[in-house]
């Protein structure tokens, strides 16, 4: 049973009666409206109002846009300003379908919003000649929900996300409504269908409320929908499986008048808000007894519907051919323009629109009022309303480092200590998300002495850190976790997704179009900053020895890298404090995906807290307490890192040639901030080329030990000086082992093989110490030969740190317990 | 309703009656047995049969793997063995829970076939020893039911394909049983989420059947489940609102006896069966109605079942800490040694093995025959059952290049041309697979001259291309469409799976995995090759102007480079008969991933079908016709491309070059095999720096036009000779705009802009053709100029192609219809 708290909600429950004329006229007219501008924007060029009969030179050379959801998606937006108007009800309006574009744009204009955010598109003749022109034109906005269109937090290009997207707005917003329209093509994609399941974790109390409306028109591109063409009763099932109490409204098929459906809809909306207002009343006075059927809708209606029945004696209206552009050859068949002439002038445009050419007041009569306009509400433009998160100073919670390696602590589970405040004090716009692993991991359970696990599903008396509301989300579905995310900041939160480095790949495409999103919002300006979408990938690559090749995949940097420089950050926080510096610098910034690798297991602390500050304020740097090189002088090779592990096997490595060769001289650089590597004139972050020689030099050997695959650094250092004489070792697909030193030896990455790298790459070393390099390659396969015989890395390796004796291996006698039993 | 064909089901009916005794031992046995096996493999190094107490010295000294799941495995695996047996069911197993490859080596060791295959693995007490070291221990096995594993085609690393997998291997198999275990951590999953759909498509007379076993064991790594924590009545609702006709069997809580559960299963196996024999029968008969509601299963029992109800005071059976290794110090603790100890002696393994330690014949008695045993059965090891598609030469279906460019035709409708003749020669094993763009990316209609789009959901009149069974697979879920070719592939047959470009990035993941699997099965010899998983990868980012900036991602072919070099190919055919050529290699290859990039629009055709042949086969070449070098002489500079677009682009400028510039000796290359580009130690295809040099010079100014990001042409390249001359042209995510040619500007991709970097590079040359140069800015503003005003291309750009004069620009006399009224 959930308490009362003090943040109780307004949602108001009305008499349902039978829809009034005044009303019926009111949303007729805005649906004519919406439809006939969506139709404009799809088709003309000119006599935007049809003043004049259409002719050739009225209409778009190439005709883009998708008209077959739109007039849905308009039906929808007039019903609900009736009961925003009616209730005062705060609602943004997702807009799953894939190229809702023309609809959405019209619906924003209409209410004034869009005239009011680009002033050029003026409430006149010719504002809706250019609002018709602007349409997926050269110059103007393409055809989806996209950045460019106020109101809109998801573009829909690509589908599946539209219910994640909204439960991410809802959460922590609890007198938001969130009407989200799922397309049924975008129903069969697999995080849509799982994304359902995400009434299970709103608190009804202190979330907001998604109203699912799976919009049923039948048909995708050039098939029937599969929800479409399931048994009513099989799709009700399939709802109340979901969770969710089911409400049809269908209508206009065969000609049906839409007088009639719009009566339904307005009975069967005012119907839902009820049931809603009954669950945030009973939430907010402690009655609500466990998990709330929500109510969701299923709006069946024809494809297209109200476009021309028939085109060329094939059926248009509720058929697949009206998915697109049903008259595509509108401009130059004479016949076709006659019939898009018709068409248009069937939603009387001329009872629509003044002599000026400004909607009708009766057109437009449904706007709410200011901010509660689906177009103009601040959460779709979450910047308005992002308050920076109130932050700790991350050094009181650094790890102490009386000399490098000295201590070792599991980064991420300090990560979490700091995290746990950061919950403290944002208890309301901060929130974790993770599949599953937040426990894995380790930030907990640190934070859950904060916080617990948001769980609206049933509860047995042994559940741990389970609550109806909580700070972490955890759902087996990297695309629920992604999309909640997404969806949370891009209505003014914060956040961070927490996930196996391999997995992440999962959401490739779900990154990719959030990083577009964020490259086009940067020059919007009307569209102010959000928070950065915040990465914390741990269990990598370098980690997954014991769970194998299906585990191991550190390429979602490479992914990350094809985006634009100014939206992408890749850190490899390489110890506790460098981890802790990292992440309060990203929780800090808007607009970028900042990708952060770490380790969760217990490792060696290399850097004090002042020393990762500057380290990671430089974003890479010399450890010269590692090196050997002579002030003022080059050295004679450098050793690089990038992450945690690399870097580990660098400074054995360093301390075996210190030890082995000490006339040599070494310098050692780690990396935290991948993208200092590039050039300056490719990514803002990038190092200067004389910045970059006075670290790698312009013309010694560099061997590179990195955290993901050697490509990465090619590609970001090819343009500097000296690279040829840059020889990186990174992950390179090998296969399996089960111990974390077989590991790096199978990627030749391990502190062996970077000694004999230097061995070979420093010009005459190799021939002047053959004892060392066999020492070397005796003491991998020595290695090797003990993780076969006992099952686990020889303790000389694993427990090796800086200032223990020769980086676990004496050339002279090594492994003496190495057994040969198997 | 379905006709009876030749090819008729044998799915028996059986008594249903309670399980007799000896049965109920046999099972029982198994059932021990396994366990015993599994939790051997976890824990122990030595006293494999415990003969002795357990010691330290017995336990390995990293405990690995998942032990949650593994009895429920086990349990499913002995009750299919006993249905296997009475009914002769031709059944391979799908183990979808992520960790359960103890559970499954347990199950083959048993039926006899891991021995057979790994025939150090011997049946007495030093084979079981061997068989427990092994598991995740260095130079042993994976933790999951990896490649390794005889009778797995489903790795589940990654979760969420299992049924994917099931309904693929079922396809075009109307008499194999495919046992598909949904872990209900993996069902919250999208991609699981929406695969319970596959039912939609299955066709009862043709294709095999999928039976859903939902393994509900409640817990996933730190979390209940959701499927475990909702209503009873909801969860039958979900499933039946997925089309399927739910049973349930639960037990085995609160120390319930094994034998209860043991009957109830049994009974309800019985109860499914036949009610799968009744449908088949039915569909033989021609008596079935629409889509049958296909059983599926429910299986509620506790996780880690049998394994100590409490460890320390804390749950352990039943309970997320059972989900891996319940007993983590087990080697350190002796406590714990005895708790393990006394475990392992509750499956009475002095029951379970003879004197010399073989398994007894009690526990081995529901082993099946040969190849009915799951673990032999041929078709988890498709590469014996695969035969070549008959393929007719695709040299007759070239179309006519009179001269380069004077044809112009849609390539993937070309190719949709031969893969009808592919089809109606492969009847039953060869399918094409694609999220609803099939049609949109051209290869029909021509395909449904020959087939239909396989749809065993509802029907109305109106639809076409529809049909119960058909050689097109067309669902809105890349996941679904990759995870059925995968499963489809896996078990010997062949496909091809054709996608927009910018979303096949929706499964990177899947691509991960699979090539992963392939990468892996090189190096086992029991498995056979399988055909390539092949796609088309159309609608690509050159022609998604109109579609804007959310459709356009060229990055897949970086993400499938980051594989091993011997798994993946990336082809970019050019025009017509390149893709035809093309694809007849990749049709005929096996265990590669094949990614081919090719439009769909018309596009001029550039070499006859003996040219194409002939540099395909090359994998790159000069397209001598169109450049200006002098025999026996280095070229000026080199013009090189590779896409269709930017060949097109390329050929422009040197057009344009010809006409303005004839003494600069040009060299125009067009590379198809992208990997040949890669040295040749990197790639097996890769050129050797001879071949290379020979095309591209060792010291020329190189200015590729790519048809992807930039960067990969730099690392592919970056180790070859001249490296630093050469320049390349790519995608840059640059933003949105609406036509083909404005595309191409925005990204510099240009011809008039390739001109520009000629010009630039070639030294000199840039002062003495000052005046070109500013023509071909010129030209560039002035063709954004005209799209600006006309809303299309100029069709002097538009319609340029070989021959026509000055590739759509003369300098002096450019685009006289310019208006400027926007």
């Amino acid at each position: 049973m959930l308490s009362p708290t003090s943040e109780t909600t307004s949602w108001p429950t009305h008499e349902v009666s039978p829809l009034d004329k005044a009303t019926l006229a009111k949303l007729d007219a805005w649906w004519r409206a919406a439809n006939y501008l969506s139709v404009g924007q799809i088709y003309l060029l000119d006599n935007p109002l049809l003043r004049q009969p259409l002719t050739r030179d009225h209409i778009k050379p190439r005709l883009l846009g998708h008209w077959g959801t739109t007039p849905g998606l308009n039906f929808i937006y007039a019903h609900l300003n009736r009961v925003i108007q009616e209730r005062s009800l705060n609602t943004i309006y997702i807009t799953g379908p894939g190229h809702g574009g023309p609809g959405m744009v019209a619906n924003a204009y209409l209410d004034g919003t869009y005239s009011e955010v680009y002033s050029n598109i003026e409430q006149n003749e010719n504002g809706v000649r250019k609002l018709f022109r602007q349409f997926s034109f050269p110059g103007g906005i393409p055809s989806h929900a996209s950045p460019e269109l106020p109101g809109s937090i998801h573009e829909g290009g690509e589908l599946g996300y539209a219910l994640s997207h909204a439960y991410g707005a809802a959460f922590d917003n609890p007198n938001l409504l969130v009407a989200a329209v799922v397309g049924d093509g975008e129903a069969e994609t697999g995080p849509l269908a799982t994304s359902w399941h995400s009434n299970k974790f709103v608190n009804p109390l202190e979330d907001g409320v998604v109203l699912p409306i799976l919009h049923l028109n039948g048909y995708k591109i050039a098939n029937p929908t599969l929800l479409a063409r399931i048994p009513e009763s099989e799709l009700l099932d399939l709802m109340r499986g979901y969770g969710h109490t089911p409400y049809i409204v269908s209508g206009g098929f065969d000609g049906e008048d839409p007088a009639l459906v719009h009566a339904r809809m307005a009975e069967t909306l005012d119907q839902v808000l009820n049931q809603i207002a009954q669950i945030k009343a009973d939430a907010a006075a402690g009655t609500l007894e466990g998990r709330p059927a929500w109510p969701m809708i299923i709006l069946r209606t024809p494809k297209g519907w109200t476009c021309p029945k028939e085109i060329d004696g094939k059926p248009a209206e509720d058929s697949w051919r009206s998915h697109q552009v049903p008259l595509a050859d509108a401009r130059d068949t004479p016949a076709h323009t006659k019939v898009l002439n018709d068409w248009l002038l069937s939603y009387r445009p001329e009872e629509l629109f003044t002599e000026e050419g400004a909607p009708v007041e009766l057109a437009t009569a449904l706007a709410p009022e200011g901010d509660l306009r689906m177009s103009a509400n601040p959460h779709a433009n979450g910047g308005i309303l992002r308050k920076p998160l109130k932050l700790r100073d991350f050094r009181d919670y650094a790890v102490d480092v009386p000399s490098p390696g000295a201590t070792i602590t599991e980064a991420t589970r300090q990560l979490g200590v700091w995290l746990t405040d950061v919950i403290r004090d944002n208890p309301t716009n901060f929130r974790i998300f993770g599949p599953d692993e937040t426990a894995s991991n380790r930030l907990a359970p640190p934070v859950y002495d904060a916080t617990d696990k948001q769980w609206n599903a049933e509860y047995i008396p042994s559940d741990e850190h389970l609550a109806r509301a909580g700070r972490v989300m955890e759902m087996l579905s990297e695309h629920q976790c992604q999309g909640w995310l997404e969806g949370y900041l891009l209505t003014g939160r914060h956040g961070l997704f927490t996930s196996y480095e391999a997995f992440i790949h999962i959401v490739d495409s779900m990154f990719n179009q959030h990083a577009k999103w964020l490259k086009v919002t940067r020059e919007i300006p009307w569209r102010k900053p959000i928070s950065s979408l915040n990465y914390l990938l741990s269990s990598h690559v370098w980690r997954q020895d014991h769970n194998g090749t299906s585990h191991q995949d550190p390429g979602f940097i490479d992914h990350v890298v094809n985006k634009k420089a100014d939206v992408v950050r890749v850190y490899l926080p390489f110890d506790t404090n460098t981890l802790l510096s990292t992440y309060d610098h990203c929780l800090r910034s808007v607009d970028y995906v900042n990708v952060v690798v770490a380790g969760k297991q217990p490792t060696a602390n290399w850097l004090t807290m002042d020393q990762a500050v500057e380290h990671c304020t430089r974003g890479l740097g010399l450890l010269e307490w590692a090196g050997t090189e002579t002030a003022g002088q080059e050295p004679d090779v450098v050793l690089a890192a990038a992450g945690d592990v690399p870097t580990l096997e660098v400074l054995a490595a360093a301390s075996l040639l210190r030890q082995y060769v000490p006339s040599l001289k070494v310098r050692v650089v780690n990396v935290v901030d991948l993208m200092r590597l590039q050039s300056e004139g490719e990514h803002p972050h990038g190092l200067s080329d004389r910045e970059y020689d006075a670290i790698f030099t312009a013309d010694k050997p560099v061997i590179f030990a990195y955290h993901g695959y050697p490509w990465l650094i090619h590609r970001l250092t090819y343009r500097r000086h000296g690279h040829d004489k840059m020889h990186v070792r990174g992950y390179k697909e090998e296969g399996t082992t089960t111990t974390p030193f077989d590991m790096v030896m199978l990627n030749d990455l391990d502190r062996f093989h970077l000694v004999i790298d230097v061995l070979d790459r420093v010009p005459g070393l190799a021939a002047r110490e053959a004892g060392l390099r066999q020492d070397m390659q005796d003491a991998r396969l020595d290695a090797r030969a003990y993780t076969r015989s006992h099952g686990e890395d020889h303790p000389d390796v694993a427990g090796w740190t800086w200032g223990s004796a020769a980086a676990g291996a004496t050339p002279t006698a090594r492994f003496d317990d190495t057994g040969n039993d198997n």
